[in-house]
């Protein structure tokens, strides 16, 4: 997948198709919380392998039974598909 | 192992055990540097049994070859012989 950035119109469609992610100054954010730290880790592992097929990588941080992940795609300076079709893995994963 | 924090003489003491770790406002904090996101998170999954073993969690952030974490003890308020104990046991599989 090539990526392209985000404009303005598909910008403010993005948030109602990846549920709970926010844009916070270019970039797209999310929390997940879990019920303890191997619940949460066994998540960070599943995107691990999605980011690392991708070769597209988060900036993610975890404390405990919480996790917080920030998508971006810096060569770009900004949101693109790429980050969408990630987020929205990471969405499943975490939903199922 | 019951965690006590660490006073002035062994805060002082400490730095000398754990060599590339930082004492930060109350934490203990080292970035690790890898050669891509696979060594990264590889390392990361080390540490998370380690963590899990001693029920003691970081926090912490990866962004592609670089994680970054920090060890505190938040019931007592700051840095313990736990955190330091941790903080060797990171050392030793960074340096294998």
């Amino acid at each position: 997948m090539k990526p392209h950035l985000l404009q303005n119109e598909e910008l403010k469609e993005l948030i109602a198709k990846i549920p709970g992610w926010e844009i916070i100054s270019n970039h797209l954010e999310r929390e997940f919380n879990f019920g303890d730290f191997i619940e949460a880790f066994s998540f960070m592992t599943k995107i691990a392998l999605i980011c690392e097929k991708y070769n597209h990588h988060p900036n993610w941080e975890n404390v405990y039974s919480k996790v917080i992940i920030k998508l971006s795609t810096h060569d770009l300076g900004g949101i693109t598909n790429l980050d969408q079709k990630i987020a929205s893995e990471i969405n499943e994963i975490f939903e199922k």
